[in-house]
């Protein structure tokens, strides 16, 4: 008898969902699998969309891994990471609006993880500590952060689903050591009350900086500055908040820009995105996405150099939780030896065709083709995936950009069709710069037209 | 030949530089010294001392070691911590007052380190991940943060100098969840100027506490709230402190206490005390103080079921430097051998005596009276250290606390006189409460009286 193989997974959140769900469809299909352990340093699943209030550390000391805040929406229509396998229809019973609370889709994402069965497979409170590869094996060394114990497992598989927005970028700027206001990154924002009547400073100009700005504003914020390095986001922003360029020094509570204009600071934001982060792996086994060269990952999750370590879940923006289970199902698939590997030298071949491609990107709409491109090349070589219209998903790509560059206060309120089931989502009563405070309930038991 | 043997130290606070200065003076009389690799975290030495405006993670993702604020002046006179081989006018070239600003203390610990000729022991931005005991050595797994790479030593001894008051410890409140305003730690308190105008609550009743207290009374919080356990501090607080039983919930930005009075609050922070963390530790090697149980450490430092290990800068509250210098020069007389340890009977003892003698404090007085002995049994061991009058140490706890309770806004313009040198401290004209903003230099060259 062929002994069963051991599968470590590292983090719960979306992407590990998937895998694991993966998993047990072929089981369920009467497939072998392999022992499936997952270690997850929360004490639940659903990787950042699971809320805490802390930040910092936790209770055990360990850093804390989440990055949202209380009142955080969608920044995309939940049609884009709707699940083919498990639609909105499905798991809301009703059409919802195409933008919803945290809390909405957390309880989406939840939903489709229960009906999998898979829970019995994570262990909560771990961390993984360590991570070497020796005899073919990985040896991982796990933290028991309840019973503050060290214990070692070894296993024949490894899925690092540790996830690409916890560990935050923070660079040092002239002055910010005597600014007697507050600095926090991103990562560290919790609800933009606490900032009522405050001249903020974000540093930064991704989707955090933009989505935090009107936070803060909508909160009633004094006044918003969005500090850009190279180029403005460039929305018609309302009254309250403005974009400059490039921050010289802060000297006192008073920041300076290149362009010469001065203004005071009672808090800095930096929204400068976050690192990617694997000090428990071995270096042989590290993967640098930033650094965009080899070892590179094999359609975005076979490790290079060994076809036993996978990264899911790190290599995208536009399509999230598409992508994430797109790359779940492949990784099952290589696992369980239904799509066999092709050679390293065409292994090696694509990655660097990939690279390449990658290093080209230089507006957002090079990335939407690249990531659109990638998308395609895994529904290829996926061929029992479930039906979704794609196409129209890039076009929503389009129209959200469309509809942000219109009104950033209103783009949450447009209506979507779904690409599974074609159903067109409905229009809440309330806008959304009028939505304070929401739960699942009280958003799901409102007015929707 | 004897192979030199190897010691590892994790952390470069006053401990470390302590045991790394003990080393090199028995080296310079003449005697070997092992082989010493002295691996920080962060990247300059001085431990908490070694300020930083960060918060939550460093540049590289690493959780931020510091917890000192910017204003921070010692709570200590001077005298109490000064060294008895390298004193206070031998560093400053003269007399200075008893209690100074953060930036005096550090030059200070760290004059001593300069002059000792010890940074070459260490290897900085390293942290170590995990380690094992195995075959007699120590396998440390090192992460180093600038090159981003793992890497592995072995080593005879270990000292575990990696601090107490660093990853803090934070509870849960019924409404925290939902709570509006800001919450942190003490550890994230980096000044007390952003908290101008706001209404504060502080849980706890520890030394964080009453200082946090007092820093945001100083610079203008519109009220200071603090909230005890068991029994208040008790200070004669100036108007707009209090101190309240209990917090029972919070509900918005209300928070209940359990004689049923309320308080709204626009900040939470937690004075709640710091961990015990050693999950780097194989299990056989972790200590743990709160517990009061085996394995303990002998003499506050040799570990109870491995002579290799030593821990230093753990077991102290009223005497820091102090305690941390006789236990630097205890454990370096003990791998030196000048120092043989008794039998494994005795040890087990010893321990359990002193473990008995800690269940039984229950006030103030009995701890200064325990931690008074131990240095007292340490200095027994000691002959040749440096001579101080110890005495006068034991009765300026006595004096400081009375200090506060007559006044906690001017027990910092007191004068002491050196348990070294017998000289008194002179007196600043400008008085602690009126001091904002401090830096070594405007301190040192302001009027002394």
């Amino acid at each position: 008898m062929i002994p069963i193989k051991r599968l470590a997974i590292i983090g719960a959140g979306p992407s590990s969902l998937s895998l694991m769900r993966a998993f047990r469809i072929a089981q369920l299909n009467g497939a072998k699998i392999p022992e499936i352990v997952c270690f997850e340093k929360q004490n639940d699943w659903g990787g950042l969309w699971n809320y805490t209030w802390r930040t910092g550390t936790d209770e055990y000391g360990d850093t804390v891994h989440g990055s949202m805040y209380h009142n955080l929406w969608t920044n995309n229509p939940i049609e884009l990471v709707e699940y083919s396998d498990y639609t909105l229809i499905e798991h809301f019973g009703k059409s919802i609006p195409s933008f919803v609370p945290r809390a909405v889709m957390f309880d989406y994402i939840i939903g489709r993880a229960n009906k999998s069965d898979i829970r019995k497979f994570i262990k909560f409170n771990m961390r993984v500590e360590s991570v070497v590869y020796v005899s073919h094996k990985f040896t991982l060394v796990v933290w028991d952060k309840k019973d503050n114990i060290m214990f070692t497992e070894v296993f024949d598989y490894l899925v690092v689903a540790s996830g690409r927005f916890s560990v935050p970028y923070i660079p040092e700027y002239q002055g910010i050591i005597t600014f007697p206001g507050r600095v926090l990154h991103s990562h560290d924002f919790r609800n933009a009350e606490q900032f009522k009547g405050m001249d903020i400073l974000i540093i930064g100009s991704g989707l955090s900086a933009e989505d935090i700005a009107i936070q803060c504003w909508k909160y009633g914020s004094k006044s918003v500055t969005i500090i850009y390095r190279h180029k403005p986001i460039g929305h018609n922003w309302p009254d309250g908040i403005k974009e400059v360029h490039y921050l010289e020094n802060i000297e006192g509570n008073i920041a300076s820009f290149r362009d010469g204009s001065q203004q005071t600071a009672d808090v800095i934001i930096f929204c400068t995105g976050y690192l990617f982060y694997f000090p428990f792996l071995e270096n042989t086994l590290k993967y640098d996405y930033t650094q965009q060269r080899c070892p590179g990952l094999y359609k975005g999750t076979v490790f290079q150099n060994n076809h036993k370590l996978f990264y899911i879940g790190m290599t995208t923006r536009l399509y999230p939780l598409l992508i994430f289970n797109l790359q779940a199902w492949f990784v099952r698939d290589v696992i369980m030896k239904n799509l066999p590997l092709p050679s390293q030298e065409y292994i090696d071949k694509d990655i660097s065709h990939w690279l390449s491609k990658r290093a080209k990107l230089n507006f957002p709409s090079d990335r939407l083709a690249y990531e659109t491109d990638y998308v395609n090349d895994l529904l290829l070589l996926l061929s029992g995936y479930p039906k979704f219209n794609f196409d129209l998903l890039c076009q929503y790509r389009l129209v959200l950009r469309e509809h942000k560059r219109r009104n950033i206060l209103t783009f949450r309120d447009q209506s979507y069709k779904s690409a599974v089931t074609g159903t067109v989502s409905p229009c809440r009563l309330v806008k959304w710069v009028d939505a304070k405070e929401e739960s699942l309930e009280s958003f799901l038991d409102s007015k929707f037209v």
